[in-house]
């Protein structure tokens, strides 16, 4: 794989990172890190590259988010992280929409400055344990009340990995809405183009001289690639052998987890 | 519409009538009849015509469902209905699957008699209540864990109308496990064309002779239609006037209730 990339990782100037299944395994007792992936993202900022930290978790605030890295030793800042809820806010601030939230308790704090009365909208996020019969059944009253139903979704993954098993996601949730309501949903968040250029744009860094490192095979290097980045995926996190096979998307390179990507990437400096 | 009905409706034989919405208005204190739909089963009965009961009910047995309609005044008996789960258990019989039940409580029993040890199938039901967070995670991860991922879903409705307001039906969570798995339910149960020709031979009638009511434009009258049957909407249940300017699917007439359809239905005989 060091070989293949070699000509291309030359005109590098920026990686977005991915964050869970990448720098740690996430779990009902916080998470750990992945091994070498503290030691990566030092390195990276100490060769000079841009970094910029590109998740779709909407389980907390960026705060309590970036608090918990930390804690695991990563150096890592809010100022550095891209994540949906903000660029939701803008959405909604833009075009005068009050969400109905569908989201996890530890995420609310992020909308704190939207008016949320009256709602013509509903915003939907991984709930986890929020995605009660009864919390579904609201926010499907809320939308099919509605004249033009308004489905805004903090991603679209389809499940994840926890230290105790494996847990549906908001894209299995968006997709019972959208059918219920007969909608189909805007998705905030990877693999959304616009959510990579912010990314990017925050970076300072065109997509050619961009690669997003990540675990899952159609958020993260799908949806980078849509948008002319090279991606790479980490055989980490919620990777499974099959995504080799995947019918429509192929990374740019594998490699085994962070540490190794980091490795060859700065190799080729 | 009684003039419009005139010519084909002298060649009927035999009724499909939907259940929820036709006959009762459900709710959690067991539901409410039609005004005047007690009376128009017993008067299709005293006509001659063949009649059988033709529903998506999941949420009891049939036994238990027909008790509740007895109690409501409805001549009704178990023979008479046509439901998804018994449908079930014989394509479970047939290809030797051991299903995992994700379903109401009250439809259990009528998988007695299935073998439900080390699951090769999901099976889904309007589970209501049952739908949790936890329970959900769990049909996913028996699924996601199959080679080949076998999703049986007792109907695809969107929504049901409830006394105390619109609920989400199985065809929402249907679709969510669809979507997260990457496979495609096999749907047992209005609309699909196998379980209205059982009822149709149940009955001893060839769809041209036959005519659904219901007030599903897409499960009742749609399905019907394409099994060649002719499909009245009745203006009850979870009717929406909107109803009418469905892209795909038109009745062969509208009736404002149960009770009015067999006025017209009766003078033509």
């Amino acid at each position: 794989a060091g070989v293949e990339m070699a000509a291309w990782t030359r005109a590098v100037r920026g990686l977005l990172l991915d964050v869970s299944g990448v720098l740690y395994d996430s779990g009902g007792d916080g998470g750990v890190p992945i091994a070498g992936s503290v030691e990566a993202v030092r390195r990276i900022k100490a060769s000079g590259l841009k970094l910029r930290f590109c998740t779709n978790e909407t389980q907390a605030t960026r705060e309590e988010f970036v608090k918990k890295l930390q804690g695991m030793g990563f150096d890592i800042s809010v100022a550095e992280v891209t994540a949906p809820a903000p660029a939701a806010c803008r959405i909604l601030e833009e075009r005068s929409l009050r969400p109905h939230l569908l989201v996890h308790n530890d995420l609310v704090p992020e909308f704190a400055g939207i008016d949320k009365a009256n709602p013509n909208c509903v915003v939907i996020g991984d709930a986890a344990e929020n995605f009660t019969y009864a919390n579904l059944n609201e926010a499907f009253r809320v939308l099919i009340g509605m004249e033009k139903p308004v489905l805004i979704s903090l991603g679209r993954g389809r499940y994840y990995k926890e230290t105790d098993g494996l847990k549906l996601d908001v894209g299995a949730y968006m997709k019972a809405l959208e059918y219920a309501c007969d909608v189909q949903a805007e998705v905030v968040g990877k693999p959304a183009k616009a959510f990579f250029e912010s990314a990017l744009a925050e970076m300072g860094v065109p997509p050619q001289e961009a690669i997003m490192i990540g675990d899952d095979i159609v958020n993260d290097v799908g949806g980078a690639q849509r948008c002319g980045m090279r991606a790479l995926q980490v055989r980490t996190g919620k990777y499974r052998p099959c995504d080799e096979n995947h019918p429509h998307v192929k990374p740019d390179a594998y490699v085994n987890n962070l540490a190794e990507a980091v490795d060859i990437l700065l190799q080729q400096l």
